[in-house]
């Protein structure tokens, strides 16, 4: 039987790039089509796709953990939305697909990137082939307690593609570019690691989320100062030590004093949609990683549905 | 007695940089003072800068009509703020203010410019001085019945500074620094305005705003093609019959067929907040305006509050 793979966008209504690209790919269903794989693909939050708005009432891509999954007649439309997409292709649903592969798009001068949720052998695996290929950065958020319930979590194997900068609210084509060409890499590598296990780079580099840093803010919460222009020339660079972060208002510049042992950057610099997260960007630190030979077979097997996985 | 200019932001709520610049005028009352003037500042749209929505029932820009402005027992929240704003500060109003300077921002890759609504001799002085000190193109629109209800059309001398490119939602230093030029320039022109008459250069350069397109869609409405890379790289850009202007899933550039007699060129290219009015871009007419010294006298005229202006 051939592997499963869920293609969501719109999880956020008002990052219009994925929508834009999955209305062409429901037209021309053989765009997503490789052999050994059974793709599907949907509009993650339809009603706020529709208002343009990022979510309704609460952010879907933190609506999926157990205690909200768990929730008996939610409130919240969001909320229901995540019960429902479970009970649909979540891994016990109606039609439960094996791999979720989940696209965003910010506001943030990111590029394109792979963000990867704990350090699973199968979404190791696939996001290590595709640096291998495309040379994406890797974004390794483990867990945060100001950050969870992320959609990809309760599959398997699954992985955020995101890619920036693009206000919100419109269509920009060389970002829905960036986006289709990530897909087709993802894509392409689960068709090979369904036929057999993926030989890994022997090294991947990875950004180890460490903690997000808020903007400086006056005793009634306002912020005191914006973030300076060097943060967002790119993220991905190096934050040492004494480099410019927050500018103020009177053009004094606050620098970093955050020392780290190891090396320092940033990533989701002024992403509009975490300005009410208070968070003006976070902090990874840059690593080496080994692969294993074991993370390509875990993909392998994931996909062949073995249960010795 | 000094000549009286209101300067309002965030008249739409999710357009940060000139609410931003404006916590920092409210506290330094100084930075916006100059023998003359007398400088007040606002901010347009406090439940909408709440929420960091562009407005809360409908576009407080475009609530300025004499219909909606006679309005009894408004419904819409904006419709009732353009009320209330008129009877503080309007030409008729309990603190009336002679000047208004309207700060806005647009993801669009516009830079920084003028906008200029109808060809109000007074309007037409502040803008040619201030592209004479800084260089900033000027937009000039006129009548347009898809677009009206405008703020500063309801004071007597009144232009809009726009800035981009920014997403909404996020305060950016360097737009911040543009908007606060920009604003700078204004002021001490005003201020000159009121000693004497400026001396304009001969001549303005103005793009006459023509028509605005929409991209083009299906029979249920949907958007068949975004606009082309080309179109983004700038606005203020010619644009020749012939030249890419949309751009459709499939990769198939759609060119520019309207053929026009004078130099068309583009503004307004991918603004978020007009994917709902169906505009992709404006289409305007770049003319070399000779400027006239009635103008400068009839700005200084009504900046003394003389009634023969």
């Amino acid at each position: 039987m051939d592997a499963s793979v869920l293609l969501v966008t719109g999880i956020h209504g008002n990052e219009r790039n994925g929508p834009w690209l999955l209305e062409q790919w429901q037209r021309e269903a053989g765009l997503l089509q490789r052999p050994g794989l059974r793709v599907q693909s949907l509009l993650g939050n339809p009603p706020a796709y529709a208002k343009n708005l990022r979510y309704i009432d609460c952010d879907l891509n933190r609506s999926f953990s157990e205690e909200l999954l768990q929730q008996s007649d939610a409130s919240q439309l969001e909320v229901r939305r995540a019960q429902e997409l479970i009970a649909l292709h979540g891994p016990g649903g109606r039609q439960p697909m094996q791999v979720l592969l989940d696209l965003h798009s910010t506001t943030a001068p990111m590029g394109s990137c792979l963000v990867v949720y704990g350090e699973r052998p199968a979404d190791l695996a696939l996001a290590a082939a595709c640096q291998g290929q495309l040379g994406l950065p890797i974004y390794l958020h483990g867990s945060d307690p100001r950050q969870s319930g992320f959609m990809v979590s309760q599959w398997a194997c699954g992985l955020v593609l995101e890619v920036g900068p693009v206000p919100q609210g419109v269509v920009a084509p060389l970002i829905c570019q960036q986006t289709a060409l990530g897909v087709a890499s993802l894509l392409d590598l689960l068709s090979a690691a369904f036929r057999a296990p993926l030989r890994l780079p022997a090294q991947m580099v990875i950004h180890r989320h460490l903690r997000s840093l808020d903007l400086p803010r006056d005793a009634e919460g306002r912020p005191t100062a914006c973030l300076h222009p060097e943060r967002l020339r790119g993220d991905w660079r190096p934050l040492h030590h004494g480099d410019p972060l927050f500018l103020d208002p009177a053009g004094k510049t606050i620098n970093f004093t955050g020392g780290d042992p190891g090396s320092l950057s940033t990533v989701f610099s002024n992403e509009a949609a975490y300005q009410e997260k208070q968070i003006a960007l976070s902090l990874t630190r840059r690593e080496q990683l080994p692969t294993s030979p074991g993370w390509a077979l875990a993909l392998t097997a994931l996909l062949r549905g073995s249960t010795t996985c």
